[in-house]
């Protein structure tokens, strides 16, 4: 989508929950340091310092926020202990902040790193910072001075290279291809690392064939054009928005029909 | 209450629930499209593919907001299939958009419709639609564009009928009147299908007596004026904040208690 | 932090959760008497009518928010009983808005009272009042209406006491401070009230030591300067970001572990 003219949104991601006060009180100091930003809520409810679920949901949000979009992203298992804080500029122009475990590559890898910089200067940072809280003394701030236009080179430090993570990629083993479960959605649907692409690859081997998916003893299933083409109650696969395959079944939840969570190896193929 | 001057919010609800980042994504196609709206997240806690909950909870909130709120709705479990995709402008400035399976109804048919269309066009879409996010591809584009100034006859072809849902009525049995619960709040409120001009015109047959609300196993309770003149831990009912008969549990849960859920009868009466 | 020169926001703490409407309907009721205010959800997960988790959130947040937030509180068991609806003004400039038993005190003390009011004046209220949801027409509006610049002098008659709530302070047992758990987060860590302060003034006494905390029949922990400085499943002991003492389960949930909840005992000391 084009960027727009307006000034981007703050979008706020993080595992604090929904139960306490901590992502509202990001918002509190957002609003005190950048008091003309708007901020929009990506998600609180990643689960608890799941850094991997973290750096997923990222990557598949980015793309469809403004250009220049500032991402506050807090997930953080390891707050107060020798991981930087650090923000990225790209090429596509999103900007991210937060800390370098990971969770920030997947989608600052796809959106182009130009510029990558320890968080270290004292001034874009709350007066006291806690050992426990750098959302709100550290990530907040850096963000609310970065939509506020501190360019990132006065920030800190600028680094070569960042933690990664990455999603494992499908086994191919000939006659079936086996990918495994990598995120479990609110609604119980199981999202894989079975890209669209990688099983067409698969399937061009096997033109006049039927393509099944399995996952644990459950029946083999085909591959359906939308979640509704199912009959209420039955499991189903197909490629979700994001262009993985999810296994679902229509009006339940799958991760809990097939006790599957993530790891869980689905497989595509031919044979028994 | 009086519309305001300034532009309308564009309101979310949807049954996406808090833990993944589909609500956020939505939010970042509007920040995208429409820089200038405010967006409010009227709720995204609706039970998963829950039409009827949704439509119950649209319907008590459209009036509380300001008069041309676009009201963005997504409880979608036929996403992918044959059911339209539609946009409905109303008398009483109000417009909804999401997907024709009665969701919109209540809500639509008491602000008066005037114009309903299928969202066709693909000009008002993401450039690819999934068969499984409508809400990120197709309502969030369509939300955006309408409160953009887009006319509703230029996004697709009229429509003469959408799809309905009903509540049901009370059942009168002369000496009680039967109604059925309709909606659990996450209190554990259980709000019924007993409108307060139901019960005062039951009532009005029987003008000198005392009457009783009954539900399962439970001791028949008085109709109380307001849910904190119950003592602690006591069961009550009481008419909601929606003119609708509730029973309560004061400080507690009277799901929990009563095991009741959508569809447990709830009676008024005098008898035994 | 220095006040903002911009409109501040208006934050919203409520008990009512993500589930159902009532928070979405108040933002609406907002958005229709006061368009230009922004509005940021500080949290709607306050454990169901729980005046003191909410009085805790209330006074951990508000200074991090722009000098002149007006805070909409609405923890309300008792909702259409006699407690008062009211309004306060601080020296710090922040205004809080809410029910009348004790939820605003902690953060309204804090901010230094200057003038207390009940909101009675009818035009400050939506037209017909509830007795169950006096956040969409009482707190809501009055919210509003204080944004807009309504004097609270104009809303009701001068209060001179409120109903105050306090947090127990720790037992000094000459070698043991006995402090108790306050708030439980959403990962489960045991915030207490053994503060920063309280526990540097008892470990004055013996210079030579090393302090030790407890809890339940978990093993003595040394307090630790940051979660991360645990090994992951580890039991810990630190100040979290509010100075208070935290049990906590590094990458865990120490709720559950020690089974510990509002009023266990956590002791600091020296003796076994």
């Amino acid at each position: 989508m084009a960027p727009s003219r307006e000034k981007p949104p703050i979008a706020v991601l993080t595992d604090f929950g929904y139960r306490d006060h901590y992502a509202g009180v990001m918002k509190g100091v957002i609003a005190n340091l950048a008091p003309a930003a708007r901020v929009i809520d990506l998600t609180h409810g990643i689960p608890p310092q799941s850094v991997i679920a973290g750096a997923i949901a990222l990557a598949q949000s980015w793309r469809y926020f403004p250009g220049r979009t500032v991402f506050l992203v807090v997930v953080d298992p390891g707050v107060g202990t020798a991981r930087l804080p650090i923000a990225i500029e790209t090429r596509s122009g999103a900007r991210f902040v937060g800390p370098d475990n990971g969770v920030l590559w997947l989608a600052a890898q796809a959106a182009g790193i130009r510029q990558m910089v320890e968080l270290r200067e004292a001034r874009y940072r709350l007066d006291a910072v806690s050992s426990t809280f750098h959302g709100r003394d550290v990530f907040a701030p850096a963000a609310a001075h970065i939509f506020n236009g501190a360019a990132l080179a006065s920030m800190g430090p600028r680094l070569e290279r960042i933690e990664q993570v990455s999603i494992a990629r499908p086994e191919d083993r000939e006659r079936t291809l086996v990918g495994r479960v990598i995120y479990v959605d609110g609604f119980g649907n199981l999202v894989t690392n079975l890209s669209r692409e990688a099983i067409r690859q698969f399937a061009a081997r096997f033109p006049a064939r039927t393509l099944l998916t399995r996952i644990r003893r459950g029946a083999a299933m085909k591959i359906l054009k939308a979640y509704g083409d199912a009959p209420r109650g039955a499991a189903l696969a197909t490629f979700g928005s994001f262009e993985l395959l999810e296994v679902a079944i229509r009006d339940g939840n799958a991760a809990a029909f097939f006790r599957a969570g993530e790891g869980t190896p689905v497989t595509v193929g031919y044979s028994a």
